[in-house]
């Protein structure tokens, strides 16, 4: 089966990339989750790297829709493969250090068992009559993959796309079988725009000609056509608006010269023109049907609660990424999945990269930087915990600047995380707000605390976190913590940060509702020192930031002395449960008058 | 000719909406812009409202793609016209008051010459035969209707989409023919990505095997597959993700259960499939590829600079709207026009309406309460100045709260204002930051300043400004003013509003670089009674804002005393020209101890 199928399809692929290519047959019926079977499978699959002794490295990684099983170039003469920015000796996905699979997926055209397949019951190629399969159906056959290489459980399963779809159907459909689950540019269900345009895809194929109800392997020619529109609409779907301004804006009307019957008028014509009519060439219309039907029907559920209920099960810790200029999977569906987790106190890491690449992001080097390194790091604390966990490392705040530029502290030791750390009750689960790097994290998490989790708005802060094992969701606080269940935390903290939020009243009541306890801390500008600034000198004061901001440029738009967050808490029926006050310049506690004598409060609270 | 025509394309056509359309023959060669000619051409168009005896009250709209000359139902018995909501008796387009023109265009399939009317050299229908055409083309062919109807200025020109193109060009090509022009959800040019899906919609008409080369006509079908999959696809592209998500996500696997041959498993496919079909039955497939070829090809200016010259010509006045989820004509090429305006002194009104509609806002009825009514206000004081400009009314602030929430003044007269106005020499050009519905800008106006104009972020403040005839433009003073050229203004004000500015450098530079003076006033933290509420009282001073904010919820994000600001403008190598001190608590000027006398400063700044 698999020797005939590269026929129709995949005349153009090298000898030197098949030759890496395996495959597995498995010779039962395989049922099908919409009903139906397939008398038989064979998964075509390419590895990289070694299975560890203790089988402990192995990381499946799924391909979206138009990819295969060569993921990464296994040596410097073999071909280019779709991740190889990813996969590699040294590459984020290690395969010195990690065991990698990737199979073609169910449905597909490059190996594994799909519409252009013979049907043992009829002796001709699936085609039209090929069932509909469903991600489940994906995930199934390689979760037999899986078995058949001897891997009991993985480290970790990656993918993007349709690639994430079934990431997240992994985890929760075999959930005792992965560790971790990476899912990148992906989506509890796709958007109505994007299943629209999946929609006039498919019609295109359908309604051409050329079709013949799906049977047209022994035609002079297929539905070259219907693929070509659908994949030029595709296309455009995977660019960013910024990407096609790049790429064509300044030579609009002067098209690429290339043989096509499509038009060229444009420069941007031209490209579509030569991607719809190569795809034609290397991709199988049934396929692209079948594929793009799974994506479709594809949905874990159209309510948070839904949502929440179908995730569940799963156990894998997971990091999920999104991308700014991803249309296509725009990053609200990321959050809305994070959410869920969140909600369900899965262990999470997000962030949402800033980029302009479109969905294509996360198959292409501009990013790499963030998003690759987030990979790495993950995977690697999968494999091998933080050290401070395993009580061989007590790592220090590098910086804390991200997230608090205006920490008053950030030269010195953190008096103020210890006097926070002291305020809380050992294995008392803690939510930290604008975590930076997650020094204050770090070190609850020395201390023994399991349940602890960041939030932070900068990427690089949150690489930062996801580096030290923490798990960290990229998030704006002015936009609240609706994910969070009441009273999830024990502690919820907002650090030298209260004073750079606009919406203070609404960050403090979300936090009293998901925290027992909330414990903030802020500059005390009735300090002194403060008051004299205004009052002998008639100028505002400028506070301890070491970072010399002045009333220009400080990223502190909150002023507020002791007194006035003491009515603010009365006013608000906000208990105040204990105060700690300091004074930083000193390096001491203060007692008296802590409204002229403290430079920095922090408040227990509770409502 | 206009007899012929609809048989192919319109047989679903009422009668009693085609008793209104008038048509205009012009029986001479037709000179096309990019070479050729049309042998004659017929406009079809219908009417409404009266001519006025002065002939000044004549307003012209253009419709976009798919549109027709039944802009509006000519009474209680007529079909629904596709702008009822903008054009009638009492609506924003007023035909109780104007002279409304709505012709269809050439190249179209509903009365006018297009690919569907016989061509005199063959005897046949054009078919693909007919010429290539340009909005250039189009508005020749209207401006003829206008000569014919004996009207030599028209109020204004009015469209969206296609239709804001042929504003565009109808202004710089006759720019003595119109008062005024509005155009919506339009731009430059089209993006890229807007160009790679009519390049997609074309290639699926063109490729299908029963296009024939464009002679259809006498073929027992046309090309309705590959038409009806470019309306699904631009359809798409009409409504915003959010607009989808509301009309499809609740019921996404039910599909309406419509007669088709296009998929229809999904709600948003069988909507799709309902609208393809439907297209395929009102309009021509040469139409689609002619006027969708005269859009690509639409293009103003790839540069800011080339922009700019190509509406050097222009003499209207402009009102230009976009629609925030109009991802099809996003609201930067709006943005990009407006700057071109600015740059080159033209007076016009901007606003990016907030909206979930996506392109398709402007037709519709969610939104109109702004673009509707800024729309009419724009027509009624282009028919009718502003009265205060003539001298009749000497209209009194009504409240500047939208743009400056945080006024120290504004339930009492506005001393400020007076010290402002009192501060610039009388026919002085002034740009006002933060304009708010336009209150200083009026009481310059009533002075005698004829080059004034606002800068304004709420979209109910721009209306404000607009219903009082003055231009005003929707920005974010932090994102700088990159439009404006060096020196173009005499004086740049930002009145009150420093205080919740971010970026106040970048601000202030750019004040400086695009005024010659720049007058700034704002509240002084140094004012004796603001350092007594810190030094004695323990609390952030509050202001005097009248709104009773306090540090939590205030507009203000920047603290600073007038000596706070005489430092910085020293730093920064800004000279003080004149200096105005003002007690407001005691309506007073000051003259000593500024700092500690003054709760406002005014301040005249050169570089």
């Amino acid at each position: 089966m698999t020797d005939q199928l590269f026929e129709s399809s995949d005349s153009q692929r090298h000898a030197r990339e098949l030759k890496h290519i395996k495959t597995a047959r498995f010779n039962k019926p395989f049922d099908l989750e919409r009903g139906g079977q397939l008398p038989n499978v064979t998964v075509a699959y390419e590895t990289y790297g070694r299975l560890s002794p203790t089988r402990d490295n192995a990381v499946l990684i799924c391909h979206a829709l138009s990819g295969d099983s060569h993921v990464a170039q296994h040596d410097a003469d073999d071909d280019p493969g779709w991740w190889d920015i990813m996969v590699g000796p040294g590459k984020p996905i290690d395969t010195d250090r990690f065991f990698v699979i990737c199979p073609n997926i169910l449905g597909g055209c490059r190996g594994t068992t799909g519409p252009n397949c013979v049907n043992p019951a009829t002796g001709r190629p699936y085609g039209g009559d090929f069932p509909a399969i469903t991600v489940g159906d994906l995930v199934h056959s390689q979760k037999m993959l899986v078995d058949h290489l001897g891997v009991d459980r993985l480290l970790a399963v990656v993918g993007g796309s349709l690639g994430g779809h079934m990431t997240l159907d992994w985890a929760v459909r075999y959930p005792d079988r992965l560790a971790g689950a990476v899912a990148l540019a992906t989506s509890a269900q796709l958007t109505s725009q994007a299943l629209a345009f999946d929609v006039v895809g498919r019609n295109a194929i359908l309604r051409d000609p050329a079709y013949h109800n799906g049977q047209y392997y022994d035609q002079p020619d297929g539905p070259r056509v219907g693929l070509a529109l659908a994949r030029m609409l595709a296309h455009i779907t995977y660019l960013s608006r910024e990407a096609m301004m790049r790429k064509f804006d300044t030579d609009r009307f002067a098209p690429r010269d290339i043989q096509t019957d499509f038009e060229t008028r444009f420069s941007v014509g031209s490209y579509l023109a030569y991607q719809g009519d190569r795809f034609g060439q290397r991709f199988d219309a049934n396929s692209y049907l079948t594929l793009t039907m799974a994506i479709d029907l594809f949905n874990l559920g159209d309510t948070p609660a839904q949502l929440a209920a179908a995730l569940r099960p799963a156990t894998c810790r997971w990091l999920l990424v999104s991308y700014s200029s991803d249309w296509l999977f725009p990053k609200f569906q990321s959050q809305y999945l994070v959410d869920a987790l969140v909600a369900g106190n899965k262990p999470v890491s997000y962030c949402d990269v800033e980029t302009t690449c479109g969905h294509d992001a996360f198959l292409l080097p501009n990013d790499l930087d963030r998003y690759g390194e987030m990979i790495r790091a993950f995977l690697a604390n999968l494999h091998e915990p933080p050290r401070d966990v395993t009580g061989e490392e007590n790592d220090e705040e590098p910086s804390r600047a991200f997230a608090n530029p205006k920490s008053i502290f950030h030269r010195h030791h953190r008096i103020d995380y210890d006097s926070i750390v002291e305020l809380i009750p050992p294995g008392a689960s803690v939510l930290d707000l604008g975590c930076g790097t997650g020094g204050l994290l770090a070190q609850l998490r020395r201390r023994g605390h399991r349940h602890i989790m960041g939030l932070e708005r900068d990427e690089r802060a949150i690489l930062g976190a996801v580096r030290r094992g923490l798990d960290v969701v990229q998030a704006d606080l002015n936009e609240g913590l609706d994910a969070f269940n009441d009273k999830q935390f024990d502690f919820v903290l907002l650090s030298q940060t209260l004073q750079t939020i606009i919406d203070v009243r609404r960050v403090l009541d979300e936090m009293l509702r998901v925290g027992r306890r909330a414990i903030v801390s802020f500059p005390n500008l009735g300090y002194e020192a403060y008051r004299r600034e205004l009052a002998e000198g008639g100028r505002a004061p400028r506070g301890d930031d070491g970072e010399d901001h002045q009333w220009y440029n400080t990223p502190n738009v909150r002023f507020l002395t002791i007194a006035d967050f003491e009515t603010f808490c009365n006013e608000q029926k906000i208990d105040i449960l204990k105060r700690v006050w300091l004074d930083t310049r000193r390096q001491e506690h203060v007692e008296n008058d802590p409204n002229r004598n403290a430079n920095l409060a922090i408040l227990v609270l509770s409502r």
